[in-house]
């Protein structure tokens, strides 16, 4: 009998102690808990639990489990009902010019350099300014919540506009300060523009929300001098490096022109990797190039719709993911795609690749929702931060609804998200423990004035390019 | 004086003959017009009014103008205000097998062999019945209203379950019962299948919304004799024949070992064509097939994504046009896709032939909007019926909201169709003169119902591929 009691106590323990492990001892504190439908956690077992919860205190998420047991932890919680819906991880746009959305649709399928030099440039010219920014990123932002973006990854002009429209909106950003050979909106020389970097830098640094960064445009419109400098001010401030790689087979050709190397050659020659580096497109790489990405752990950022729309080319995405150079997905801006929504991304990911390797198990769903979110942050250094459902990260997370025909019957949500759904069924977005929308009001910009705003300044860019006959 | 009075009359007259010939007689007799907005009428000189107004009087239109002049005409019409909208011709899918919606994510990302001999096969074989292919038409149908598609082509089994459902949701079709070498869910033999086809056809011959025809699956899955008596039944009734043609490397290989030739000059030499015939997916063909397709009037129906996912590969669509192929899109089955939105398949088309061709302008927007529209209409031997909006044509045409984020500003109406809208935005909805949805609310089907059902009967396709190892 004696002995029966000991063991039962002995067993008691051993069950607190895994109960303890299942659901760790901060859950009792949590403020907010999303609770119900399917939580698609992207962990490193990518963990779905169907239904599952997710307990967040302040900025962070304390807890990932079970309804009732995250529930019955923290009683006084605030509970968000997730039933029927799908929790993921926020959305991670790793390239994007937030405020070009002002520029969408305002010239389609013509010729790269026509649309460069005979729209971009002179609306670019015209219109840029810091009220013209304030207005474009308060679209873009009011885009993103509504499609599911969490983080995103800027570079352009004026980006301190750009990151307080961002801190208001309440979004995460690693912004970019660009750094462009010809005189720019807000820089004259590389040199003003990497001066206006560093104070940009200086005055973001340590926000909980912001990341600063420098953005050199590329290695053909910056010189060696240049690119080194923003190198140097990345690493004085232990931030990351934005810039675009490889885009094209004519910036292939002016490099080898230039330098008889690749771009990534060229850049790896001189040296120019930082600890965080973000190249965006990637297409046009060797396969020594992208040996080059994977020693020096440079991320990049796929922008499949962006490649496709200009023409480009398609990146090599699956020799990328199977050399381990991590993979985010990007919109690129939304003159050239049209749109920032990363669902839509997601979708031409996992169909770009099958076309291009000729096998339909290529880039699967999963892989696709893993490139927009934990793939994502680490292209921009931050897996420790964001990219996954799981304790001790920031709580940046999307309820996405599926309840439409075309989600309906539902088999598997991780197909689902990537293949029949769009940004617009996301109901809730979380950024850094606090509700951006909820039930797919927004809380944080008053939508009807951020597109009134927008409609009223496009006429200063339809005047812009008045007079450009398309081709 | 007198003369001067002489002269007004003259005036008088030919003011009178100069409206009459602008808003015809008609239009005083219309009961119901579509009002403000932008009207995108699709007809032979890509006319766009902005705003314009669509008169509709029974099944037809019978007048398209500016909206006052519309208005006056028929001031006792029950008017549906377009304003801030845009007016399309409804979208027509010219293929699909609408009750595979059942399927939809049941199994991606897998090769193609294991996706048909593991999932649909066994899943078709266990669960395809009368009442599973009523609820799941009605599944597509539902998808198909609140995503702008008010015309598509039907390949499938127990075709007539499909045109009753079909009919009763307002929507038109052109409905094709299946002819397949082995045994099918409703007929064991292809003899049984054409006997089938004959029933069908007849009972559904003059029907104002179902276009009977007949469907041949391919030329690898039947044989010349049954692909002839395919063609015979459709020109004895005079309806058309749909098939798949040319759609894997594989296909193309059978054919060149059984007949040492393309499947689409194994069909030339055997003289299958008829007087409309639709060629589903045309991904694999020569310059001399496209000539033969040219040469017989073949409608060509391009599955972009399913094209994309299931790795088949790129459709000659730009060669096609070139040659002055009728060519349409089609979204395929949602077991494939995975869904019935014909706004994804405009800009995955736009997108998809930009990369093939290495230049931005292949297929522009305006491009993409004809071959879901007049060119779709085109291919199903339609388009003095529906595929614009003019007057004398049914009136099938959709309301597009254009008031989100993502479509904001708005510069060019055809480039936001293509590039950042979503079936989603489709407001209403009118086929055949009758209001399907109106704002969101569809009014020929209970929403609740239909989704409860599919949700319901999907549990047995579950059952029915329980066991499957994904690859």
């Amino acid at each position: 009998m004696r002995r029966a009691t000991r063991c039962f106590r002995f067993l008691t323990v051993l069950a607190c102690a895994v109960v303890v492990q299942a659901a760790p001892a901060p859950t009792s504190s949590a403020t907010l808990i999303v609770s119900g439908g399917t939580v698609v956690t992207m962990d490193a077992a990518k963990r779905v639990l169907s239904p599952g919860a997710v307990a967040i205190r302040g900025t962070d998420i304390v807890a990932v489990g079970p309804p009732a047991e995250i529930r019955k932890g923290s009683p006084n919680a605030t509970v968000i009902d997730a039933t029927g819906s799908v929790v993921i991880p926020g959305l991670i746009n790793t390239h994007t010019h937030a405020p070009m959305v002002m520029y969408r649709g305002l010239a389609d399928d013509i010729a790269l350099m026509d649309w460069l030099q005979k729209y971009i440039f002179p609306a670019e010219a015209k219109t840029v300014a810091p009220a013209f920014v304030r207005t474009g990123t308060r679209l873009a932002a009011l885009e993103m919540i509504r499609s599911g973006t969490t983080t995103y990854a800027d570079m352009y002009y004026f980006e301190e506009e750009i990151a307080r429209v961002t801190r208001d909106a309440g979004l995460r950003g690693v912004l970019g300060q660009s750094v462009i050979q010809f005189p720019a909106p807000d820089a004259k020389t590389p040199a003003e523009a990497l001066a206006r970097a560093e104070r940009f830098i200086s005055a973001f640094k340590g926000d909980p929300l912001i990341t600063p960064a420098v953005a050199p445009h590329s290695m053909y419109l910056l010189d060696k001098g240049d690119l080194l400098a923003c190198r140097d001010l990345a690493i004085k401030y232990g931030v990351p490096v934005l810039i675009h790689v490889a885009e094209t087979e004519t910036e292939v050709k002016t490099s080898q022109e230039r330098y008889q190397a690749t771009p990534v050659g060229y850049l790896d020659s001189i040296g120019f990797w930082a600890p965080v580096t973000v190249a965006a497109h990637g297409v046009w790489v060797t396969d020594a190039d992208i040996a080059v990405l994977q020693r020096h752990k440079v991320g990049v950022s796929h922008n499949p719709e962006s490649n496709m729309k200009l023409a480009s080319g398609t990146a090599p995405v699956v020799k990328y993911l199977a050399s381990g150079v991590p993979v985010g997905l990007g919109t690129d801006g939304a003159a050239s795609n049209n749109d920032l929504d990363l669902f839509e991304a997601m979708r031409q990911a996992a169909f770009l690749h099958k076309l291009a390797t000729r096998d339909p198990r290529a880039v699967p769903a999963s892989t696709a929702l893993e490139m927009a979110t934990i793939g994502g942050a680490r292209v921009l250094g931050m897996d420790k931060q964001i990219g996954s459902l799981e304790p001790g990260k920031r709580a940046d997370l999307v309820i996405v609804g599926m309840r439409q025909a075309r989600q309906t019957p539902l088999y598997d949500a991780v197909s689902h998200l990537v293949y029949t759904t769009r940004g617009d069924d996301v109901d809730t977005v979380i950024v850094n423990g606090k509700v951006l929308m909820r039930d797919k009001r927004v809380l944080t910009m008053n939508e009807t004035a951020v597109l009134t705003e927008a409609r009223r300044m496009s006429s200063s860019v339809r005047d812009a390019v008045a007079g450009a006959v398309k081709q």
